[in-house]
């Protein structure tokens, strides 16, 4: 795949090597992220930051990674344009935006809609969500998560053994991130979730097609007692009927340290998506989890930023040149960053 | 008129040679928005841009503009301000507003209040549009497109043939329009609008003043066999009492690819001030023209970044200085502008 | 107190010496606040400005100033986010938040909640108002402004004589303002406020058991005949039980340029916190004071700006070298400030 000038829009876009190289990339921007370095590569160019749909850490977390980057964030927060209700096509939107930026980034709640923008765009679009359809980075951001916990302890994708515990349904990350793991090798999936919410079929055939391992449970312990990476997902309420028919699953899985403990292999990963829901009915990752160091979940939201710079610098074009506008951080830096 | 320091709050302080010095100087912007060149001309300037009043795509297009002469955006994007509803008065607003920044765009529901939140500005203030009342920049935007289609063709505004079409009554676009080609000589203005929704009599009265034609008709077709350039507009909903009010007239004038080719000249310019209604029970200007190279609407809007980076520059002062601040821009652009 | 890489969440953290090295350090940016020259010291710098509630002055305040350092602002202008409304804890917020930047300005509705979550961020939060518990920088601009005023007429803040005027029970304001009072010397204040609506006990007795002279009284007129300072505040009506137990206190003091001129020294001072309540039944400062020159509402704001640059400048460990990234400015700067 030929990063520059793509739109970036769904994870079904990229093969093995497209994948290993925005990982190389985005582990080369870590010093910009961390604060060692800053460099100025992007200066004066300008990211159209297009949230149809609000979500403040996507958002920031988009518009951070330019900014590490030296460029500038023109933005929208939410559905304040009249434009749409006066009866604008996605097409005239697009047209019109895209005139205002170098690269944009969106967000829109209608499936397909980042698509039929882009289609029109005369820049570079990459997909922030597009309700229950695609959001590429954020499954790019897991499997590199999944990748560097892995090298911590010497190991690689290859042969990795996962655990996706919770709504496996309505949860567009577990879809997306199945499909990415599908690139790689011997692959053992657990699936666990309740009848009702269990993993799509053709997710399944899929990673089974390509030589996987996909078991299939509703019960949690026993399942995670053998894996390297938990995964847990909150329960989409926002997709049931009603809140009530929600509740018949909230609170179903729940991970704590005493779980952890007793069933799980010392070094296992805990990740989610997150929002993590900790209200008392719900509470998936519990509290108590927060001290424990495989709790990866805040690295995975520092490592959006490294995935989204890398994809900012490839479609940009603008990976080797990246030091070479370099210079020093001369303000307090006293961030405790997980590297 | 002596632009540095100056509030821009109506198309009114406008004479022509006021109008074509910024024409001339949105011409050399060009290179900096078409990305061949930065300029960092007003690195470290600030633009307050207030707009109390939501509008994506104005707003982002003076943001856009400022950014890309090197400057930085501070907004607001709508009324979340809770001071105005706690009593405070427009003044105390623009005291302490125009603290925070080196010029302000501002965008108000309330006709008259830019140019009283200018009054008491410390700094110059540029009218984003203040309800019914005044948009100079969209009128700017509308007339250099003219200037830049009718140039392309070998001709000039002198002597141009426009026709406006539809709501020609509550429309402000199409009333400050008028007002800046009555500075020029020879136009042929055809108002195409149904009785009710006529181009107010003032406006008629005053091109005719200046030596103007004017002629008023209620049927589109043979209206725009002989013209330059045929503006459309939407039905401006909002104004009427009721929806089904509005609906009486919306669809009434549509132009299509078969009416185009059937009555127009070969070579007619296509404009609106968009957004345009693609509903089907408005659609004043078919998607089948999208294909049209003489459909200009999204040239307008990229125009307009270029007259509202005119417009920053001849205000701060910085005309003289652009180019002294300018680099090569390195990075992917693909971009396909319509210069 | 050591600034670099602290939290400023409460007055209560300042003692007179970390006050006045804040306001020497506001000193020294007015050169470029007032943009007569520019500094780059936070160029690539990211300001992560979240404001879970609403408030443009204070928000964009903020911005202005990082921007005036040469750093960059990622913000939010409200309950933008679906995140809370998902069941995540203020940790989780702060954590991910706390990764997208190199310091925060927080302000959100709930009391406690911006110590909460800086107890859990990676990088240094500085309160922006905490519902009604503490706003430190805007009692430091407050108590700047206070500065500055008597020093132009040769006097400092021991000594000083102050009334408060008002709504002394609900505004957070003049609380936080008469905690920093307390730490200098031989204050004398006057507290004007019906008696639903005194000053706190706590707080008349902390300024007592430090030597000040506090006196209390239900009458404005004679009570301002001998300070140098009249600071008013508006009825706080949203923490009121209704509208119409508010508006028995609305107007009760009403001060206007003939009540000054008859009963307060020609010098006196008038500061409010702002917004002020211009509305007829309210109107706790006439807009007949608006050309008094020692209406110093509009430098308080102004001097909001110096405060936070200083704090910026304070906890990046960066005032040494503010001046080492400076340049000329080279636009338009007839911005009549008050210096």
């Amino acid at each position: 795949m030929d990063f520059a000038g793509s739109h970036i829009l769904s994870v079904d876009q990229f093969e093995r090597a497209d994948i290993e190289r925005v990982f190389d990339v985005a582990d080369s921007m870590a010093p910009y992220a961390h604060r060692h370095r800053i460099t100025r590569v992007l200066e004066g160019a300008i990211l159209g930051n297009m949230f149809f749909e609000p979500s403040t850490r996507t958002r920031v977390s988009f518009g951070c990674a330019f900014n590490l980057l030296g460029g500038e964030v023109r933005e929208t927060t939410g559905f304040e344009s009249s434009a749409i209700s006066k009866g604008e096509s996605l097409y005239d939107t697009a047209r019109v935006i895209s005139g205002y930026s170098d690269i944009i980034a969106m967000r829109h709640p209608a499936a397909g809609s980042v698509a039929e923008f882009a289609a029109a765009s005369r820049v570079p679009v990459i997909n922030g969500g597009d309700g229950a359809n695609e959001h590429p980075t954020q499954a790019l951001l897991d499997l590199y998560t999944i990748r560097k916990e892995m090298r911590h302890r010497g190991r690689e994708i290859d042969g990795l053994r996962l655990a996706m515990i919770g709504d496996l349904r309505y949860g567009r990350t577990v879809h997306s991130l199945s499909k990415l793991l599908a690139c790689f090798e011997r692959v053992h999936l657990s699936c666990i979730a309740p009848a009702e919410l269990r993993m799509p079929a053709e997710i399944v055939e899929l990673l089974r097609a390509r030589g996987h391992t996909v078991v299939e449970s509703d019960a949690m312990e026993n399942s995670i007692a053998h894996v390297d990476i938990a995964y847990s997902t909150r329960i989409q309420e926002e997709r049931f009927a009603s809140r009530d028919e929600a509740n018949l699953f909230r609170g179903r899985y729940r991970l704590n340290q005493a779980i952890y403990t007793q069933f799980c292999e010392p070094n296992t990963v805990i990740m989610h998506p997150l929002p993590r829901d900790s209200r008392a009915e719900a509470n998936e990752l519990d509290p108590d989890l927060n001290e424990n160091p495989n709790l990866a979940i805040f690295r995975q939201t520092d490592n959006g930023v490294l995935v989204r710079m890398a994809l900012f610098a490839m479609v940009l074009d603008v990976v080797h040149l990246v030091n070479r506008y370099e210079s020093r951080v001369s303000w307090y830096t006293g961030k405790r960053f997980t590297e």
